[in-house]
């Protein structure tokens, strides 16, 4: 049994604790959290403390806490004997301060208490400042995930950025249309259905082969109908996407038919 | 019984045959395409032609072609008494030029003939030139889909842009996503469960509650790190849509606790 302390009662926090519990081989001991204002969305079997003092000793210290926390709260977890790792993308190894055994779990997903998920599909990346350590995080997340490798801290943060274009920034997309929708009196329900499938055609096609749309096909006339109807932010981002896209099609395409 | 005949071979024309196939109350009486290199896609029951002379009466013409194409398919269409919709977001009815009974049917998603999809979710806008025809293919169209609705053509556009953002442009940041993953060394692999998630959140929360990442929490430290790593168009489309995502946070957070 690989003993774990869970720190930390957010999105990342919520699903661990779900998917910790159920697991094999592996038992969820204590949580922290600085309050008890979360407590109600998490097992009350698990025993839980809001002191740092009174971590029990466990295996693994899991810093599920918002990336500007990590250092902090590290800094306060007292000199156990257990591997202190941390499940951000964006943040290294350092940020784990003094401690002796450290490590990463980054679950490349984006996670949020609204929508439980099956973190058996969700890739894990690890790292940690051994390799023993890095053999027992390995053992504890293959528990909970199917996914799971190797990538050090600056792989790590290169692996985030193409995250941030991923997910944020499309769903960035997402919430122009959304606004758009609104400006133009359009109910947003409309575009759902397309959203969801927008996704889904990622799982069997590369993005470059599911690209559609006016800037794809070089079509100026709609093009330039769009830009009239639209104006600041998003006719600038509209502009500089609809380059980008003509630019990528065409170096694609260079030597072939388009 | 609504006699349908089907004109085009491409993405949606494929999707709309078997939708209309499988639909009660419907007779798709007949297809052409100006080749026969698609053919195999369709089921071979279904009554083919090369030649537009020899379209069928129906009480529906389908034109599922190209933008750019339909105002001359349009055209070679030889006076029938059916109703002429087509099938595109982007075009008025006045591209189907001198018919008397015209229309149009798009569906709102992004449809290819790699995956079959459910046309019972696809949200439907039509338009026609008269209330009787709207009537008739209101009929047609409420047997392949739940959801359909009136749009006339200027808002049909605007609905056409708010796509391009949903569609368009979210499917382009998967592409960035996985060009970086080429020059990092990532497998775009890791990305999919995430990508596939992203647009799953849309159907139970809005984009503007579903964001996050360094943008939205105005890590700078984080942005700045991103940055160094990126370079040309990639490095343009991530400071725009960061100072975005940044003033539609500061917007909708006026007055409120960040």
């Amino acid at each position: 049994m690989i003993k774990v302390v869970l720190i930390g009662d957010g999105n990342v926090a919520y699903q661990l604790a779900i998917a910790l519990q159920s697991a094999n081989n592996v038992d969820l001991i204590q949580r922290y959290s600085r309050s008890e204002s979360n407590n109600s969305l998490f097992d009350p079997s698990i025993d839980h403390t809001t002191d740092l003092k009174h971590l029990k000793h466990a295996d693994i210290y899991i810093l599920a806490v918002k990336d500007e926390a990590i250092a902090e709260v590290a800094a306060l977890i007292p000199d156990l004997n257990g591997i202190v790792v941390h499940t951000s993308g964006a943040m290294g190894l350092e940020q784990l301060g003094r401690h002796q055994r450290i490590g990463v779990i980054y679950p490349v997903q984006s996670l949020s208490i609204q929508q439980k998920i099956n973190l058996k599909k969700v890739p894990f990346a690890i790292e940690a400042s051994s390799k023993e350590d890095l053999d027992v995080i390995r053992t504890l997340i293959s528990h909970i995930s199917e996914h799971v490798f190797d990538l050090d801290s600056a792989k790590r943060e290169k692996l985030h950025i193409t995250a941030v274009f991923a997910n944020n920034f499309s769903n960035f997309m997402f919430s122009c249309a959304e606004d758009l929708c609104q400006q133009f009196d359009i109910p947003f329900d409309i575009l759902r259905p397309l959203i969801v499938e927008t996704g889904k055609k990622i799982q069997y096609l590369d993005p470059l082969e599911a690209q559609t749309g006016p800037a794809k096909r070089l079509d100026h006339e709609v093009i330039q109908k769009h830009k009239k109807e639209l104006k600041g932010m998003q006719k600038e981002i509209y502009t500089l996407l609809t380059e980008a896209i003509i630019k990528t099609y065409q170096k694609n395409n260079h030597g072939k038919k388009l």
